[in-house]
């Protein structure tokens, strides 16, 4: 069993707001980040795979075709978008690093042409990242 | 003569649109990140500043006061905001890292307690960056 | 279950050297670590802790409150400190990072005011890390 | 237990080629990364081991020693070579990330003086890199 | 003036060898890097570009076109080559970081279609980079 | 005209002190890193030089033997010390970045086998660093 990972990048905006709690009671829970609109980050997200390296190629999974699932199912969907509200799978979510960790989990683990999803990890700045292993 | 710098960050959103230009030639011109609801960035802020190193204390400015005045003149305005219409000095500016370094110096240049600005590098992602020397 | 990590940053001068040995002793086992006056890093702790995403705030825990946490119990009392006599809670301990982990994980796992601790990594420099998982 | 983590570095060059199979569909499987003159990269190396600290140390194994086994049993045999063709323990094997992992788990986890081998993480650049805990 | 950096990468192998010199005097005065069969890196190239920003779109050129001239001039004909004998533009180049600064200077320094070329660095690794201005 | 840099990186500890001051002055100058006993840093020293690359070699300086010189006449000196009592060239020197700079600058600007001395940068942390060019 050896593990992958890929890293890829993007640019979006979000804002941490619950439409179900009052405006106040999100200025209070969120501070800055509540700004009605919105501020951004750049987005690391870091995908990794576990199988064992094939005979033929010495792979798990091809970083070039792990790469294309990976815009295909989520970067070109949030890539200089506003996340609250022009992501269809992110719908009703708010957008911690949390939530786009499991969320992002959800989107690539039935899409893996090989290997089996381990862990995904979203860093919204060098202080600040969450990771879900589907636990 | 010496040269101090020091590295600030902040998040914000901002959209790439000139008002006085019709949609389509925004969108032809800045393509994504035209996205009317904006795209974000974690900014990187470098404010370089030179001088001599004084005797009394063998700096050109305090680090801690350099920081303070970035914080005041520039972080606190931008920070967690959208960049296009929450900032009265990028009024009327549209922000590119060309005009954010220019406008950032602006909004230093006279405010230093000690030492002359030098330089203002403003990165908007690892890959692209801009800096201004009041050149 | 959802994991989260806050990475924080201090400055400060430590000494390798067992008091209970020689100092040839000490000389031996620690080479340029032994100098009697010390020497220093810029120390990275990193923070993890895991939990379920609350469905009220989207959050295990508030970044900025687990923040507040780390700065409180752990980064106010060592940065720009002498590790090996000015920390209460190093006393007696020799400051590997080993032992530097797990003293920060005991002053962290019960003040957290939402989630579970699950590990802690100290890096003195860009080459040497150590983590500590309670195990 | 605590784990302790050595970073290294080394530059080689290397060739994705399986001999067993035809030129036309090694050229299918490895793309550019199949050019017969080879290609390079600046591979870094995070060596963990675990263990329980020394009380009279306080080190799982101590960074220098560790680094001199790493250097010893891996980095001089692989650095500034070909490694398709100049690495007695990698003859016959396709030189990808994960079949590197494997390799150098091999090469040092009967090697360490004091600890446990627990992983072996091998990056090929910023985006791209596998790990093996030996399962 | 204000000037702009955009960071692309690329990997390559290639061999510290002057042709002209006997392999005794090769060896001696490149070492490990004269390695018949080469050895490797992941490059960083960081262009920088000077100008005004035009009012009409706030730039000095678009990051985007800048970066398709970048490909085209110069990574797709050195990205996974042995930079020593497939290159056409480095043939009878000695490939230090040196000689890849002016080299890559001279491909792009007629081909940016808006602002001018300020500066080329090229790092071979973290800690080793060349850089040159035209001068 | 082309520019090479060299980075290398040493661990010491300082206290910003003048000892002509009272230690009222001190403390209300230089606050925490004030601390009689020190706090430390993980130093980066860059240092470039420029030249014309030979035509035998390639290069204006050999980056191996840049580092020798680097290593001899600062980092061996400063290394695992205590800058302000441990280090010939810097006593009556407030080790401040904006100093070290200097003296480092000193101490290599006659030692260069080939090439001439351009800038040394000596940063302290990720956020504050000092430059000096000789002017």
């Amino acid at each position: 069993m050896v593990y992958i990972t890929r890293r890829v990048t993007f640019s979006a905006a979000h804002r941490l707001h619950n439409p179900e709690l009052s405006d106040e009671e999100n200025r209070q829970i969120y501070g800055l980040c509540n700004n009605p609109m919105g501020h951004g980050h750049n987005y690391v997200v870091e995908v990794t795979v576990h199988g064992e390296p094939s005979l033929r190629d010495g792979m798990i999974i091809d970083l070039g075709e792990l790469n294309d699932v990976i815009q295909d199912r989520i970067i070109k969907h949030v890539d200089h978008k506003f996340l609250n509200h022009q992501v269809d799978f992110l719908e009703g979510v708010i957008p911690t690093a949390e939530n786009l960790s499991i969320k992002f989990w959800e989107r690539l683990k039935d899409a893996l042409p090989r290997g089996e999803l381990y862990e995904i990890r979203v860093s919204e700045s060098e202080n600040n990242s969450a990771f879900y292993r589907g636990e």
